[in-house]
């Protein structure tokens, strides 16, 4: 997906917000605001939002002489899911569908985004996901691919978000790995988040040997970009994701929220949509 | 008020949104983004924010070759509360305390502005503003400073909320002066906005001899300065009107709500926050 010209402000607003994490003097983040201005002023006309965004915190790292301003915060939204875990398991062993209630419980677990918003409410989100009509539902595609196929990749997005992963890992009945980043991004989940949510138990976890939000595959390893063409289902989780993948020829298909407006419009639904989107194959 | 990091982002969105309203292609809404950022970039560290929102709402009507992107949108704010205007006389003639519940219409009309954000809910604020309890209540004063004042210089914010203001002007035993903007800015009321909102009816209308948003006392006109150091007695409607005159040592009371997270901090209050403010004459 393209960097729209509303991701203009939002971009300043990531930036402060990562500053202030990152315990920016308030010189400190005038300069970083000031410096992602120069690099809006130079972004190529092509380059997706997580481009941009993967520029911008690590910078704030740089700048702020940081590693991981987002840790506490991905911590505590681990040990937050990780007490709703027992209820989420509750609801999919009662459903009468058991797979599209975790393919729900995935996609409302993908509110814990701290890139889009400072805060979200995931109980109250969890109530409404469960329940919301799909904006895009490619469910029964998803039914047969997962029929078809012998193993899946599964992309993660946020620390917290795995736990809610983890519940339709879960669910289903083929192999999975586990894709978390390969350094600390905002709150986007690295291996320690998966291995606190328990995917260990339930997934293979590997890292993509990035540390930029969404999957650049430029950036990414040789080993992660091998299991990613060669991969027979993708499971894509959150909107950096569908951003950075968007015009891919892979397998996939997307599970998230569209907690923007830019997003929304990209993908064509209205804002807080529930999508399970499968890609279109040119 | 200060200019804080926090307006940064919230500049280049309202830069977007007026160059949308002025019909901008996106090749113009991008230049336009641009150079908001290089004015960012030059912003003096004592610069108010309707001093760069000045700026920026000028230059896209330059760049856009138009003369008042906002002008549909302030006719129909007006449309839309004067189809109120017969509830909230009632409301306020019912009112055990019809002062009171005057100015709470006044300031619940306050949510009319396009340069917060680019919509808002009229009705549901009334409800609301006419029970929420005052985060700063400077009522007793100024209940004072009607008894002990011989007239009242009122200053506007924005078109359809002047329907808003005409019932507290209706319901004051005081002469009243109600000043407009010299020229269109954003949906700040015009002359011809109070006349569509009976205000002629009921108060002296004058403008300030600026097309600036809040009161830019160097930007208006000699006349309007001199009225306003003689004022015994000022009504500020309005953030910008804060923002440009919260250093002021005027008689000035301030009606307003408090609709982003900068003013809130900035007046000690929450967002959302309905406030009749005294001015600390020091």
């Amino acid at each position: 997906m393209k960097t729209y010209l509303d991701c203009y402000p939002c971009f300043l607003r990531q930036a402060l917000s990562a500053a202030r994490r990152a315990g920016a003097s308030d010189d400190q983040q005038r300069l970083i605001l000031l410096n992602t201005m120069e690099e809006l002023h130079a972004l190529p006309a092509d380059a997706t939002p997580p481009q941009m965004a993967y520029q911008i915190h690590r910078r704030v790292r740089q700048q702020t002489n940081t590693t991981d301003p987002y840790q506490q915060a991905r911590d505590e939204a681990t040990q937050q899911a990780l007490a709703l875990y027992p209820r989420l398991k509750q609801m999919v062993s009662k459903s009468a569908d058991p797979l599209e209630t975790a393919l729900r419980i995935a996609i409302a677990g993908n509110i814990i985004d701290l890139g889009v918003a400072d805060s979200y409410d995931l109980e109250a989100t969890l109530e409404r996901v469960l329940i919301q009509p799909f904006a895009i539902n490619d469910l029964v595609s998803l039914r047969t691919s997962f029929a078809k196929s012998s193993s899946i990749l599964y992309l993660a997005d946020n620390a917290g978000e795995t736990v809610f992963d983890r519940v339709l890992i879960e669910a289903l009945n083929l192999p999975v790995t586990y894709v978390v980043k390969g350094g600390p991004i905002i709150n986007d989940a690295i291996r320690e988040d998966a291995v606190a949510a328990g995917i260990e138990q339930v997934a293979e976890i590997i890292d993509n040997g990035s540390d930029a939000v969404g999957t650049l595959l430029d950036d990414c390893s040789k080993s992660f970009r091998k299991r990613f063409e060669q991969a027979e289902l993708i499971i894509a989780k959150g909107q950096a994701n569908y951003e950075s993948l968007s015009s891919s020829q892979a397998p996939l298909f997307f599970l998230l929220q569209a907690k923007c407006s830019v997003i929304a419009r990209d993908l064509g639904v209205t804002e807080g949509a529930v999508v399970l989107k499968k890609q279109v194959i040119k």
